[in-house]
């Protein structure tokens, strides 16, 4: 496999789009990505776009051909995958290997999604062609009800409180309102989140991510193609994709999504580095206690220690690891198709010492993308050279 | 990039499933061909599954990693790719490439569509998620008004009959009448043709393939995995994927669709190989007139002579090249994100000398699988080694 490298990043902000059709907010991620990147568009061997549930809440699909042909990229191929909340992190994925297989020498991925025109009940019911509703549909469950779920479990196993859990939320929309990009960043105390609406006990508004509207790309190339514009070197050093149960009754462990231990693990594999040398994580915090099982899964912090890492601030600016400096999920916001890309936008910006919320000589970033009851994950390890 | 071959293939049949979860048809199709493969399911390194609108008309999504859990292949990648019609052909081009670039030894790719279970105005609304409906939209035009543009088109440029266009439904009919796997097989007359419900002047209803419950999966393999359990070898001698303009407007042509004719010069580049060289093809008829066009654009026929061919016997049963013995999308079915898979499937049986309506000595195979209006394809050539 051939090294790949990050030629070029590009986003819309996050947050409400409502007059923007899907296309349109891709091509302007896209658009500003290519331009960065500085390579000519007959060198984009491919494209890649995730999304997740534009045609039940836009009524449009194919948008992979349809984005390409706007970008006057030719008769390239240009695919469209689906893996609910992790479809960006896979699309990068298959951008990445069409670059190392030799496929091509420069491929493009883009993650969108248009969300917040249609009906809390319109987006709940499409965020749940996520669940296996074969088996878990007659159980009522929605997302916020699982997360809920595994609240009580981290709390009952490992005493996890309200306070340390809160303790994420205080920290992600902080820093989210560092961000321009962001979509609800905010100056939250533990009164404001505790006294916010119950959403499924025990998890209440403030622990939950928005539904957003943008879209996120980014130009990866081989080094043949890599720019002499004066960026710092970014290098793919590992992209991971796994699965896991769909079914919530047959997952083990409520504290724990096998399909990030795996992909974690095998992440740490290809790039031969170890939990310590990342220093900063972007993951998928949907859900404020999310994150602290994320943070255990991919091995950044001890089993059961995440809701105290981050009461003590040791995931804060400064801390031991960085947790989503961006704002993450519940602060930046989450246009399911665009996240895993907005991820790693982030990310990049951290590795070239250009983000608004930088994390002080930030070598090494990671990106955790989950998708649905854990059905799909993607884990990315980037570095500057 | 390394060989790649068919494992094994399997197929349900395709009509009306109602009883039949999506996740459940794919499962059916993949678990025969895994066991016709002789290959151990811990060997399969990647599943792809091509869907278009199962979002829409199931409910459902992530359905890569539903069906690669329900099939316990473990934490491999599962990922779910769509390009409306031409999904199944792009999900079987990345297996392809996960083997052949060393990705995997061994992949699996499925095809799946459920649409019978709801009303026509679903299915066309559905349907029409595949058109650019920023642009297209307002023109009112659904997929038989497009084809029954390009028929006019054809007919005034090069004088295609009423009675040529028939010749492609009569045979495709006939031919489905031998599929067992087929939903609409019949025999017909120009008389009963004509008598037909008009659907969009001048496509009747014979001229237009039916809504259709499917799953066809396929295993590829690396050689190192190819069993020697006497099955024929087949070989993927080229797998090309391309696109085209979303917008009907901006085809500069409606006799032809780029797409098709790029994908088809990519493969013949790949492979080797010449038109002549193709003993058999399985194309996209989603219409009559489709049959006409796509022969023409993947240089089979003359330009301009796709009618005269089909009403001469030319592309029948012992003629020049033999189109769609299985009966094509006009008889065997259309379960869209199935019919690129089920087309593999069909010449496949085909060049091990087992289809039931066998072409005599076939050694040669294409598959044409075309996406909107245009927007995605897929060609593969396929070889008895």
């Amino acid at each position: 496999m051939r090294n790949v490298y990050i030629a070029g990043v590009g986003s819309t902000t996050f947050g409400k789009h409502i007059a923007m059709p899907i296309e349109t907010l891709a091509v302007q991620a896209a658009a500003s990505a290519i331009v960065e990147a500085g390579i000519e568009r007959k060198e984009i061997g491919a494209l890649y776009l995730g999304n997740f549930i534009s045609g039940p809440l836009n009524g449009k699909e194919v948008l992979a051909g349809i984005v390409g042909s706007r970008l006057g990229l030719g008769n390239i191929p240009c695919t469209k995958v689906e893996g609910a909340c992790a479809s960006g992190g896979i699309a990068f994925r298959h951008a990445w290997m069409a670059i190392a297989s030799g496929m091509c020498d420069a491929a493009i991925v883009v993650g969108v999604e248009k969300m917040t025109h249609s009906s809390t009940a319109e987006v709940t019911s499409a965020l749940n062609c996520a669940m296996d509703n074969e088996n878990d549909g007659p159980s009522g469950l929605t997302f916020p009800g699982l997360f809920g779920l595994a609240w009580r479990a981290h709390a009952q196993r490992y005493g996890t409180t309200r306070e340390e859990v809160a303790a994420v939320v205080i920290k992600n929309k902080a820093n989210g309102l560092l961000n321009p990009l962001a979509q609800m960043g905010a100056e939250l105390t533990l009164e404001k989140i505790v006294a916010s609406a119950m959403i499924a006990d025990p998890l209440q508004m403030f622990d939950c991510c928005p539904a957003s509207d943008g879209a996120a790309a980014i130009v990866l190339c081989s080094e043949r193609l890599l720019s002499k514009n004066g960026q710092e070197r970014i290098k793919i050093l590992a992209s991971a994709q796994t699965s896991g149960s769909p079914r919530i009754a047959d997952h083990p462990d409520l504290c724990s999504f096998e399909a990030t231990v795996t992909a974690a693990h095998k992440a740490f594999e290809l790039s031969g580095l170890q939990p310590e040398d990342i220093d900063l994580v972007e993951l998928h915090d949907c859900f404020s206690i999310a994150e602290i099982i994320d943070s255990e899964d991919l091995g950044l912090v001890p089993r059961g220690q995440g809701g105290k890492w981050a009461a003590e601030g040791r995931t804060n600016m400064g801390g031991d690891v960085v947790i989503n400096a961006s704002g993450g999920l519940l602060a930046k916001g989450h246009p399911v198709g665009a996240t895993g890309i907005g991820q790693i936008y982030e990310v990049v910006q951290q590795l070239r010492g250009q983000h608004p919320n930088q994390v002080p000589n930030a070598r090494i970033g990671m990106t955790h993308n989950l998708g649905g009851t854990g059905v799909a994950c993607t884990v990315n390890i980037l570095g500057r050279e």
